[in-house]
């Protein structure tokens, strides 16, 4: 019998509830689709930063590295540590150490939920790059605290980094509808937005099935929500990717239904699957979040791992559940209702 | 008899008609009003650029800043100048040259006009900060067309114009209804934005009487559709305000609708009025653009030079047009019709 080694990081707030959600349905899911799961818990989060001083430790990534994927919940309790020591002391360190270059995020309406939107026949593929760019981390500031003070940040973009999430957006919109849309700001940034229109261009001629549209950020936000049915696959850079995919979120009826794989393409080291939602620390310990999003990134950790029968059970099991009006109201049901309502779908 | 000396740059495409029908809206408002406007008409644009090998003379900057306000159509005409050129040769300069550090933009649905939404009772104040930011043009490239290539674009940010896009933000707050939402990204961008999140958080001390709260720009974006009537006055980073109030446009049924004010709140300089829309090469010579937001932005301009009575006159004209089924519907009715329904709701 096939295993599969899974890193649990559960993280902080509901990130715990919905991971544990999401583990109840994968391992039944591989029950029935005749492979295991062998999890290990790992307590990294914000808890674990006031305990240690740090939000991993130091030998954190090397330990993950032997595990065929990751399952995390959520990070951040920004009332006791900084986001910019949580987030950069765990989750962003994973996905830049693995080169977890493409994050997925799948954007269209489960049946029986409601959109913000009147449109609802979208069916949307994000795809966001997930090491370098907008988030690079370089910059510092001068004259802190002054009237003089500066402070600069700096998007570095490599050829590497921009010609691999683009190759691997045209492939993806090779096994959908076949229509790309490129996201940058070129006529305002003009180095590196220029640079990844230019490697955009070079792709199109060796994808000529592709149709390829270039798109300024500021219009393609305004198109997700005005015609969000005209498109397909969505490839942006890691800022540019973060504000679409909350707004795809958005339009499809929140945060509660937005699943992420953060993966690894080459397979040289583990992906990573969890939902767009944070930590939530408003509604943490009240039972009620919703585990959908998670449960749905546990599906696109199946279909990473080939297991794609397994994936497609998962998935038509959330939708019975949320076609049945369970999950489908934020704080309406419980955590622990949505998720045996799913298993027993998935029966 | 007051005389207000106006510079008009319609710039290219459907800017040139949009640009003719605020005028004409304008001029009547201010006989009505008991003043003047003497307008002195610029043919910068793609076209002059083509003549000339610039997109404005060398003493551009110099021959508007003689004028009390400047009322701009759409400049670009990526076909045959690209955006770089253009947008970096006469519009991104004229914002930066006469320190129009607040781009006000009011996002509201107009009277008649759907929204893709279905919320409908928003009334929000986006400021976006117009001078340095994302849009500061430094940066490069090396190794171009190699496989090392790297590119880099650089943020900056200073105190002086944090400060004073967030202090205009919190003055037009007292204004409206007292509530603040201040964008950032400083989970992932840790110089520049945890900055700015400072700024915000010494000045909130000044402002006991305005409820700020600070939002990542993809909350943010999800916010703007979620919830949009949760919000007040936004204020943002130059490109997070550009990304942000294309979303606004887009809820407020589109881009026919979007006006915006390029103000220099010290009055150094001339400020530049609008709409938010580019010149649309597709409908150009269609005759088929819609002139509200043009005229929008040319009662904002009323507002600016102390003409309250006359600005409230053009709202209102807008708003009859609208609420009678004018110029709601992209395409629908012509140019000239709309711009006719408000001259005559004017009277
Ligand atoms: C928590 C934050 C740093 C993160 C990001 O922006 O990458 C989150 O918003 C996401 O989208 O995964
Ligand atoms: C044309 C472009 C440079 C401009 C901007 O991003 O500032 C436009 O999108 C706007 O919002 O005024």
């Amino acid at each position: 019998m096939k295993v599969y080694k899974i890193a649990q990081i559960p993280g902080d707030g509901i990130g715990r509830d919905v991971t544990a959600a999401a583990w109840a349905v994968l391992t039944k899911a591989a029950s029935a689709g005749g492979f295991r799961f062998e999890g290990r818990e790992f307590p990294w989060s914000c808890k674990f930063y006031k305990e240690t001083g740090a939000m991993m430790p130091d030998d954190g990534i090397e330990t993950l590295r032997g595990f065929d994927a990751i399952l995390l919940g959520a990070v951040g309790w920004p009332a006791e540590v900084p986001d910019s020591v949580s987030l950069h002391g765990l989750l962003l360190p994973i996905r830049k150490a693995f080169v977890q270059y493409a994050n997925i995020r799948p954007h269209r309406l489960l049946p029986g939920v409601q959109s913000p939107l009147k449109a609802e026949g979208f069916d949307i593929l994000c795809i966001r790059e997930n090491t370098e760019g907008e988030y690079s981390g370089a910059g510092g500031r001068v004259h802190q605290g002054t009237a003089d003070e500066v402070a600069i940040e700096t998007s570095i973009f490599t050829r590497t980094g921009v010609e691999r999430i683009l190759r691997f957006a045209f492939e993806r919109a090779r096994t959908r509808r076949g229509k790309l849309a490129s996201v940058t700001k070129s006529n305002a940034q003009k180095h590196t937005m220029v640079f990844w229109d230019e490697v955009t261009q070079r792709l199109a001629a060796e994808y000529p099935d592709i149709e390829v549209t270039s798109y300024h950020i500021d219009a393609m936000a305004a198109r997700m929500v005005m015609a969000p049915e005209s498109l397909d696959v969505v490839v942006a850079s890691n800022l540019f990717g973060d504000i679409l995919t909350d707004l795809g979120a958005a339009i499809q009826g929140g945060l509660g239904f937005a699943a992420s794989a953060n993966i690894n393409p080459d397979r040289t080291a583990p992906s990573m699957f969890e939902p767009v939602h944070g930590s939530a620390p408003d509604i943490a310990h009240l039972g009620i979040a919703n585990p959908i999003a998670a449960i749905w990134s546990g599906a696109m950790m199946l279909d990473h791992l080939g297991e794609t029968e397994a994936a497609a059970a998962v998935m038509a099991a959330i939708e019975r559940t949320t076609a049945a009006g369970i999950g489908t109201v934020p704080g309406k049901d419980k955590t622990d209702t949505i998720t045996e309502a799913v298993l027993a779908a998935l029966a």
